[in-house]
């Protein structure tokens, strides 16, 4: 079988023996999978990862311990705890100090045509949601995570900044919660989009406007995205962090100490919430895809990605 | 009558008129001033700032509108609030956007024989708490502040970062409160005065506990204090910012994001739970006087001040 292998910056395609599976896994026929903003970061560096990446995807069952996984279409959680631990225990077995992560933390990701994962991962998808759609479920139940963590009244604004994949699944996420959202971009087409799902867009000049939210959430990707999200918040506002970012970062912390900005990290999320979005149809995400591409292909994959103006793009085996 | 002048990192003694008083403000006598990080960072660069700088104060009101404020001994909240905008109308003039900040922000300090403060500013103190330990409200109050920004349950661990006046002042607050505090410093004259306090020290190595503590306080007042605060901050757990470093701190948003940190910045509070502290004599703030120096020797005492070693320098006039 062909799997992607990506090793100090370069992505390229080789012939492997199939996955083998252990006992509590299932093994997983992969039928389309995604390229994330943090498959980008690992290719630039971040985490130093050598292997195969990917952890967004849809997959059908081809093996498992469990008798009636096996032929089910399935999506999953993408962090291994050790099932022991007080993170755990709490069912937040993303924060284990001793988690493997798909594709990302010494576990081989999903951009392979076989690969396997626990079975207590996976999440049988309900037929109405078709494939091209459930491969959003990973990234969305990042966006449904802010709602985890943070208190958002009904009716209050909220600025997202970044019309990246990101972005837009955050600004629906946070609209369909019931937040006044403001998504907050630099590029025509993407705001269209977020427009069509029902986001007030809102085309970025060179000005913000400054210490004007109450919460705001940076899903740029980039570096300047934290400062621009700390100076549109008001006094004893929040900020959200949502963009990965290779290195250290300059960060003005004065802004943080004088205005008493609270700064909430956030990750992965729970796929729970995420499938119902996409099974009521709450959510918009088909638009989202800018390309799909065949698996062998992956190279030329990750540069269209990487391209901006670029959304989804998916890999097929 | 003489006043400290500081401009552009030099700090200077002038023989200047009496300050103007304008209506609604009271003008005080100086009794007795402390030096603070932040005229240290002042003295730096941050802000820019250029005039008297001072804000730490005891003093005693020689004139008012007030006729009953004249002749008490006084101490005072340091931001003057336009008094009419959404902030002010919360008591939280603090965060006013046209605030001046006394000896910070468009405001003369007190670091001079008589200066003027709104009579809304001032709290009379009881004659119970004797200058010496008065002047420290303002720092108290900074420390207390974290009581209004943070749940802290009572006995649960939290750890204090840096044996400066700051850390010291923080650990005795939380201790109070109920926490169980663990001041981490690199001084062992500081760590005793924390020790003789009720505090439990523990003297910095090289390594730090990792991963550690749901509960971080970073007091150090300076730029590596953040990073190391993230890295024994458990998953989900806070990060609460004291240190207001002049210029842009690297920061690994990484830690932030991965880990699901909360950091929340915390500048002033307000000045009446610090009395209560002062007044029951609930901290000890005396042997954190490292010297008292003449207010016309003022460029030596800013001098000792930022001397390794040194805790509090009062001035008195």
């Amino acid at each position: 079988m062909i799997a992607v292998h990506l090793e100090n910056g370069r992505v390229d395609v080789r012939r492997i023996p199939w996955p083998r599976r252990r006992p509590g896994d299932a093994l997983i026929r992969l039928i389309a999978a995604g390229i994330c903003n943090t498959d980008l970061e690992l290719q630039r560096g971040y985490y130093r990862y050598r292997g195969i990446p990917g952890h967004e995807f849809v997959g059908e069952v081809v093996q498992a311990d469990t008798p009636r996984l096996v032929g089910k279409r399935v999506v999953g959680e993408i962090n291994l705890g050790c099932g022991r631990c007080e993170w755990c225990k709490q069912g937040l077995g993303r924060h284990c100090a001793n988690r493997t992560v798909l594709g990302i933390l010494r576990q081989p990701g999903v951009f392979q045509e076989y690969f396997t994962l626990p079975e207590q991962n996976l999440h049988i998808l309900p037929d109405s949601i078709p494939n091209e759609e459930a491969v959003f479920a990973e990234p969305l139940a990042a966006a449904c995570e802010i709602l985890d963590q943070v208190r958002i009244p009904a009716g209050s604004p909220v600025a997202v900044l970044g019309d990246g994949k990101l972005g837009i699944l955050v600004a629906q996420v946070l609209r369909v919660h019931g937040a006044e959202v403001h998504l907050y971009g630099r590029h025509a087409h993407k705001l269209k989009i977020a427009a069509a799902a029902g986001i007030a867009t809102r085309r970025c000049a060179k000005r913000l406007p400054l210490a004007a939210y109450e919460r705001v959430v940076d899903a740029t990707g980039s570096a300047e995205g934290l400062n621009l999200a700390l100076a549109m918040a008001k006094p004893r506002g929040t900020v959200v962090m949502k963009s990965t970012v290779h290195g250290a970062v300059p960060f003005d912390t004065s802004a943080v100490v004088v205005n008493e900005i609270t700064v909430v990290g956030s990750r992965c999320g729970r796929l729970a919430p995420a499938l119902r979005l996409l099974r009521d149809g709450e959510v918009r995400v088909r638009e989202m895809i800018s390309a799909r591409v065949p698996l062998r292909d992956a190279p030329q994959a990750f540069t269209l990605a990487a391209t901006s103006g670029i959304l989804k793009v998916l890999l097929d085996p």
